[in-house]
């Protein structure tokens, strides 16, 4: 088999092919519902980077005419005060998806605050019984929008999944417990590595898909790529050198079939599958 | 390092172990509120296995002092008699776990009868939501009844789990998805095999810890097995021959660190899980 190295996967230009769908989709809602799709963000503190992606948000919402509104709380806002503005949104008609914009500050139960969103509102898939509806493959209103990007760009290469090796650096469950489920129900043999792996470059060497979601920058090198793999990276750091993902890109290239880069790779993908869930939210009501 | 190869996990004596303890438990708790912890089973049709198990459920908690009902109904009941059925076992304070035996008869949504189970009284783990808790890691209520045994048999070996390769064969949300979990977070590097893998013996070949659980008899042998691996068979079918597991036991007995039997291996945990889920369900309630 003949197999061209290096391709690079675009995922912003795959992320403006979904998104002109969307906003096709968006006006089609709006001219039948008379309001359009919106999403509501809470967004708590001043982390600058939760501040940046939010930004992120608000824009790509503009852009398909998905109305959206950032509620922003004080770091010292209490939890009791941020669950009864979930519950006001879970009410209110006019808002399709809920998201809550994390990390949180430090003294405010996550959990309790994510599970309160409704979970016909959940556009994050975060909520245990969307994440049990995925882990069980029972057809999940909403999956989370990194994983779901994710495989957008896997699948986009055109590749074979069944019978794969699949190898997934990384076990959160923004990232690396969701995506080895998708990989898992297309069929690939999946590995989840992370920090306690033993001998890791043994393990992704033999990976047809390799997924790097560790957060670590540049720690994935040429030497533990399988040629003609399928890399996928989804690490962003802030360096001094600007946005780095976990993959060296530079290193790595040539000997990868396709490679994601950093920026204008999954984080494209991400926001694209935000929308997408809102619309699908949207489209979801009676 | 020296390693005696061969030992037998004697999965009934642990069992018997883990129950003695809920008993001494189930009578405290009997004793403090007045009535027993309560395990209402419901059981749909007459598939002879399902009579089995259930049964042999009914004599495990009479062993440990667990009061236990099964309701039984016709294959023809329709779904929503059972959906009303599991909405007063919801509501009856004197039943602390509620357990729907699958399989359910076709043209019954299992998914909907398994979803109405309240997640307080969900014994058997199933209901999305506590899959999810499982999912995410955020300390669930209940883990389903197999997995959770079979790790507690990987523990009694004494052997470390961090760091070690972990192979699972099936992707079952009953066992092998929720095993993966466990290993997962007991640090393991974990790998998920189905019938869609290439290679199986040369993947099961690496693994410290080997989990079968694909339902099919006696198709693990010993060239697919690392010497010194721990292997647990969760594989139950029924042949001429008695019940089989997954794993040629008298093949791979020898090559393995430790192994457990069929039958008096996984299955009486399975059993002893439940007991516990049960208890843990009663002592949960105010």
């Amino acid at each position: 088999m003949w197999i061209t190295l290096g391709n690079i996967i675009d995922g912003k230009a795959i992320a403006a092919k979904i998104k002109a769908e969307i906003k096709k989709e968006a006006e089609a809602y709006k001219n039948e519902r008379g309001i359009p799709p919106k999403l509501s963000v809470i967004l708590v503190g001043d982390n600058p980077a939760s501040q940046a992606y939010v930004r992120g948000k608000e824009r790509a919402c503009a852009e398909v005419g998905i109305a959206s509104e950032t509620l922003r709380f004080p770091s010292n806002t209490e939890e009791k005060r941020l669950v009864k503005e979930v519950e006001r949104l879970n009410k209110d008609k006019t808002v399709h998806g809920i998201l809550v914009q994390l990390p949180l500050p430090q003294g405010i139960d996550a959990h309790n605050v994510l599970e309160t969103v409704s979970v016909e509102k959940d556009v994050d898939g975060l909520h245990p019984y969307n994440m049990g509806k995925l882990f069980k493959n029972e057809n999940p209103m909403f999956i989370p929008c990194t994983p779901q990007g994710a495989i957008e760009l896997i699948l986009s290469t055109g590749a074979e999944i069944r019978g794969k090796k699949a190898v997934i650096i990384g076990r959160s469950n923004l990232v690396g417990k969701p995506t080895s489920m998708l990989l898992l129900y297309r069929h690939a043999t999946v590995t989840i590595c992370h920090t306690r792996t033993v001998n890791l470059p043994d393990i992704t060497r033999e990976a047809d898909i390799l997924v790097a979601a560790a957060g670590r920058p540049r720690t994935i090198t040429k030497d533990m790529v399988k040629p003609g793999a399928i890399v996928i990276d989804v690490g962003i750091s802030r360096t001094d050198s600007g946005l780095v993902g976990d993959v060296d890109f530079e290193d790595v290239k040539d000997r990868a079939g396709f490679i994601t880069p950093v920026p204008k790779g999954v984080g494209p993908m991400t926001v694209a599958m935000l929308l997408k869930n809102t619309l699908k939210a949207a489209q979801a009501t009676s």
